[in-house]
């Protein structure tokens, strides 16, 4: 098994590859077995009709977190792709910045399970806003 | 019941709200009483680590088409909310143009049904890349 | 690949094996390519605290619909275990009859994705009463 | 609120008009603020066809323990509802006995998401088999 700062690289190196992070101004905050957690400040331009953050955007930092949480319990030469992913949206996405964490429930070989909670921080605290549960699939590089 | 174009018109208004379909470069392409499509062209600046589409964007406008959907079928005075939604993730989003298409299958009193489907647009056609099953909400506007 | 005639024997006889769809009095009514339906009468033992099917009556039959219909797109020495699947109930189920229909979206090499609808059927008419989103897998048999 | 007694009191009523679980013989072994426990025992005709608990029986507890744990955090006239659930599959569940522990993680006026997880024990340990997360929704009985 590779140490804890190997992975840590390679996990960067791919979310570095992730453009649309780079869009929407997420950055991987932290890294470690079986876990990855990404933030993301608020901006206007990434709100819903209602002036929240928009759900999809909820979606993308808590896919790319739970897809990385499971990609460093796997071997060095794999790439992750989300297979699904379910998202329950608990409060309305309000606040100044967000926090996704992933966290792998089971390591499989193909098929990992992972957890994933998003939370906002406001002037009134944490809220959890967001619970994913997806699976994702190791693949080889070509 | 309202008609066909003022049902159009309140939901195009309401898109127009919603910034993020601003950012990405999404359209809303048709409307109808139960169905909502949605259009996104390619950009680099919008992908995963593979270069196709982020499974966060495809879930954006999924979500965006079958919140509209059923957004179509409630009362005037609604504003729609995502409950929860589970997206199936079948080829990478590889293509030129995506398509999402959301239509209802159960239009109830507070919480519908919405199944959403994403197609990519390619030399090779078109093919089925995601499929979401949606629950939405209806609220009051405040 | 497999004629429908041996595909269709080779699920009956996984079905065979399946102790719960006895238990209920489920029946295996058709197969076809990508394709399988179960029936199931009405029973009050079968029921929630409101009288009508409990919704893991429901799922137990979807699941299997499912797993039988992705089973039929495999090769000919597999077996399927079910990933994941999600179901959202749309109506009660009332009725005197059930019907769970599994169909194929994406076959894959490993995974396959699939839908199924349940009904109800009573003096009304037929009322879908929920729907499933599932993935299975494929295994090579020990 | 009501206080612990009064709300098991009136979990146990309703678990106990849920025919399904007789015949299946699972018990609601645990009730509290916000949880919900039950068990079963393996028994053959429960079984799908590797010989292990069929997921529809998994199913059937997970929902039943995440409606009850979603009741007693209910006004005391209220009935319940499953909206959707999804569930993933983590294990083959073979094991002596189940047990599915059903956990509050937002408690809304009309609608709540809650947490499922379900072990198997057997002379190896307890394994967690499946987790659900689903959304229940509160009834005003008729």
């Amino acid at each position: 098994m590779q140490d804890v700062e190997a992975i840590e690289k390679r996990v960067r190196a791919s979310f570095e590859r992730q453009a649309l992070m780079a869009l929407i101004g997420a950055r991987l905050v932290s890294v470690g077995r079986g876990a990855a957690d990404i933030k993301l400040d608020f901006r206007k331009d990434l709100t819903q009709q209602g002036g929240v953050l928009h759900a999809g955007v909820v979606t993308s930092i808590l896919d790319s977190a739970c897809g990385y949480a499971s990609l460093t319990m796997m071997p060095e030469a794999s790439e992750v792709v989300s297979v699904e992913f379910k998202v329950n949206l608990l409060r309305p996405a309000e606040g100044d910045a967000f926090l996704a964490e992933g966290r792998v429930l089971k390591a499989g070989r193909t098929l990992s399970v992972v957890r994933g909670d998003a939370y906002a921080d406001s002037a009134k605290g944490r809220a959890l806003v967001a619970t994913m549960l997806a699976t994702m699939m190791r693949i080889e590089p070509k």
